[in-house]
């Protein structure tokens, strides 16, 4: 065994936050069996990724390498985590995927959807202290707070040692929904030893210690008593623990509670399915909700986040499902706006405004609790597990970097590896290894694109600089047959010279064709690169812009 | 005088926060003699605006009356209120600019770069009580504190009574330079009575009163001396406060001050121009920068919103004027991020985090203080006004309907009026005389485009549907010459079937047209239609997207 290895690689969540991929190794160097721990996928938006349906890990490396992977391991059913599944399964050639129950049931419907793998292939795996095998890895989930049910942190047995690796967390004892934090357990799970604590960073800019979700339910049962008209609450459907309290505040003040948005009801069947929520307060539909004082109704609805389609945007612009909301009607955002949503969120915000909606977020702190370890809390958790290495995951730069520093101030050995730092963990420090190239992977309509194909950089720059066509006609004796003859789109039609832009680009590029000599005419690359350089130039001095061109040349041979 | 009436009508500022553009009228209806307060701009984004250089408010219905503008005034040298006078001042026929005498020099400036119209357009005004005459107007202007020097609040007297326009502002006692808030001479301007307070709402959710921009000095003081590498702080240029305390905290700490970036360069040269900038640290150049030792070095740079050619982006990413960041450096953003601007700002703070250098933000709130009033500065400002009309301005609609009810609260009658509502304010109580179309004109390289035209419009298309160029040419005879072509911008080059996406479009293409009638055949329209539905469908078949499409069919008569 003396030329075996322990190897951490992430793929992604180690330089952002979302997209969470990690790859374990073990075993002699480029012959390491390997386990996968999540494959989430992060969000496009128009700053850089216009017109992309998912943003993925590239798993090339892990593809060219599928034979020596023994399990796909998720921890918990955020998007982030578990988003990938679906798509990138296949390419690694259907390995099993292991996850609680909850998350299983989630990743089957997400699976069956998609139609990408069969139900099968997606295993649930019980609580620690079972453990399930996957080559020279034992793995166990052992059961963590965060804002969705049955999350787990893994314990990982290697020969090398034990690694835990926290998945999100939180610290909360009581959670409402899902199990506690339990600090005895992780004392446990700790005793013999850890080899390294690979550990969630998102909240370690967060001064103060997390607070419990249980805190936040008399809070929302004033709120929803008090409220004159209907209450729409708004939160991630997968924040079951929120609905929950929700739906119980609502019930409370005599409200009877309508779900909106798909995945609002998916993600209640799933906890009732998995017998996760056994008390939820029984729903009404819609069409029933509309025929009850509005006093007596609380909306559940999507899109917390300003999702354009979701159900939260839709009322907020006009009807969704025949409910209408009116002047004197409440709505609340039971979330925080990820950095980068807040356009979006203001958006409905406005919107709700001018309908003469309350709006309540989460700025007064009363309505909403994260579901990540902030500073304190991250600080408890490397004093119960003292590992030996602390590797700081799932954060920006930054966030590692905080990290890594407050790993250090407390004592612990504390690497940062950014996604395609490959570290050796085998010794007494932790060693970089390799740093393997990484990147993302596109889904972009029903194909999967590579971030640097440059495919979404023409979009971009069509974005920006708008689009002219330009087609040519050349005749059987190599002259132009006609004129040029241009399109535009996404142009100013009329440019400083009051002119029409497409006829100055045509005269321009005329003048050119009648004054081009017999070589240039007679060769493609070369005549359209002047026809592109000459279109870019006049509209630069037109219209202030140089726009993208695309040149068809036709030739009468 | 019966038939005179006092209107104030938003077209720009009542509904968002910027653009602020604000007209006054007196006279009989639709004969009445116009003002104009505030002429700025708004910012583009990619969500959408892609590719637009300025957004400015639609000022069609000043154009059509511009006969009747007695002048322009503007508050403050925020490119919110005073980015569009360049573009936009000739429209309107040249009419006299008056602003107290930095906020011209920055105007002139502006206006030299632009070459738009000459310097001596713009009329520099005392403070009141010096007051301008124009038409039935006298408008004096009211200093007043903000985040830039001489701010003011226009008092605007008219035959129906007296109008306090706000601008911008807070009630700073101390604002370190520019005169303090001065409730004694608001007392005195609001002692006979003023019908209408239009008032500032930027801040009216912020629940605690402000802090005094003297507050922060210690703590800036601290920083800087506790640093041990090179410290670059990053602010609006045009907080010539900040910069001084920022420049004076330097400079007790040893260290020297270099300006880095062309609007902080030019915002000091004003300021000393205009004598607000007295006692100002001297400064170094970049190249004697590099020549001390870093812990003697504070560099002042622009760029706090995350603007991509601004110094702190070039500094996170490598050098800018020779100097590079280096771990141990410290970064501070003494600054509020504004909404919509967190991705670019998070970019810098982990490309900073890269390089090893601390980021300091403003989430302690030791580091910077708002420029604008606060809910309980707000109903101060109420109560020294008293005003007969709350009109609320400056806002999101959530914003203007929030401080609406905080006038009501205090016992104001308050009306809320967003862009384009015409009120008249000529009674005992306000009413809406008239909803005028508005909205925005956005400057799209050197030219300036409707927002509606449908321009940026494609452009978003394009960024998220990509573009296929389609090209047929159809012979004497009226048959298609040859296959049609195709070329694609954005696209993915290969879909499901694995083909070439452009040879699959062009079979499917071709085999239509060989089914083709000739009566289609000869129809530009009709045959231009189906060739473009047929590429819609296909690629939507082949990588699940419908691109734009642009055809040109090419005949040979």
């Amino acid at each position: 065994m003396s030329g075996d290895r322990l190897i951490y690689l992430p793929l992604g969540g180690a330089g952002e936050i979302g997209m969470n991929a990690y790859v374990y190794g073990y075993g002699p160097q480029d012959k390491e069996r390997l386990i996968v721990v999540d494959l989430g996928v992060t969000f496009p938006d128009m700053d850089g990724t216009p017109g992309v349906d998912l943003i993925m890990p590239d798993i090339t490396w892990l593809e060219e390498r599928k034979d020596r992977i023994e399990g796909i391991f998720i921890t918990h059913a955020h998007e982030d985590h578990i988003g990938a599944v679906g798509h990138l399964q296949s390419r690694l050639g259907g390995i099993p995927v292991h996850a609680r129950a909850f998350t299983a049931n989630l990743a089957r419907r997400k699976l069956e959807e998609y139609g990408v793998v069969e139900p099968q292939a997606v295993t649930t795996a019980s609580a620690w202290p079972e453990m399930i095998e996957a080559g020279p890895f034992k793995v166990g989930f052992a059961p963590i707070s965060h804002s969705i049910p049955e999350s787990a942190g893994l314990v990982i047995d290697t020969p090398a040692g034990r690694v835990v690796h926290s998945g999100d967390f939180k610290t909360d004892p009581t959670p409402v929904i899902g199990e506690p934090f339990d600090p005895v357990m992780w004392g446990e799970i700790a005793k013999g030893g850890v080899k390294a604590l690979v550990c969630d960073s998102t909240n370690v800019f967060s001064p103060h210690e997390g607070r419990s979700e249980l805190s936040i339910g008399p809070e929302i049962e004033q709120l929803m008593s008090s409220a004159s008209g209907m209450v729409v609450a708004t939160t991630f459907a997968s924040n079951v623990a929120r609905l929950k309290t929700l739906a119980e505040a609502a019930q409370r003040a005599g409200r009877s509670i309508c779900l909106l948005g798909r995945a609002m009801r998916r993600m209640v069947e799933a906890a009732v399915e998995t017998g996760i929520l056994t008390d939820f307060p029984s729903t009404i539909a819609p069409e029933d909700a509309v025929q009850i004082p509005r006093e007596n109704v609380m909306l559940l609805v999507t899109g917390s986040q300003g999702e354009r389609r979701a159900a939260s945007a839709q009322l907020a612009q006009g009807k969704y499902n025949g409910i209408e909301l009116k002047e004197g009607d409440t709505f609340l955002f039971s979330s925080k706006t990820i950095p980068g949503n807040e356009r979006g969120v203001i958006r409905i915000m406005n919107q709700l405004s001018e309908k003469g909606v309350e709006v309540i977020d989460d700025s007064s702190g009363r309505y909403h609790v994260s579901g990540h370890a902030n500073r304190p809390d991250l600080q408890k958790m490397h004093q119960i597990i003292r590992p030996q290495i602390l590797v700081p995951m799932h954060g920006e730069h930054r966030h590692l970097r905080e990290h890594t520093k407050l790993g250090e101030e407390g004592g612990l050995q504390s690497i940062l590896a950014v996604n395609g730092t490959m570290v050796d963990l085998t010794g007494n420090a932790p060693r970089v290894a390799e740093f393997i190239e990484t990147g993302r992977t596109y889904l972009d309509g029903s194909v999967q694109v590579g971030a640097l194909d440059g495919i979404v950089r023409d979009r971009i720059r069509m974005a920006l600089n708008g689009h002219v066509t330009v087609t040519l006609i050349i005749d059987e004796e190599g002259e132009p047959l006609g004129e040029p003859w241009c399109e535009i789109m996404g142009l100013a039609e009329t440019g400083v010279s009051r002119a029409s832009l497409v006829e100055v680009l045509e005269e321009d590029l005329n003048q050119y064709l009648m004054r081009a000599g017999k070589k240039t005419l007679a060769d493609d690359d070369a005549l359209e690169k002047e026809l592109r350089t000459i279109t870019r130039r006049t509209a630069q001095g037109e219209i202030g812009k140089k726009p993208e061109v695309t040149v068809v040349i036709s030739r009468l041979a």
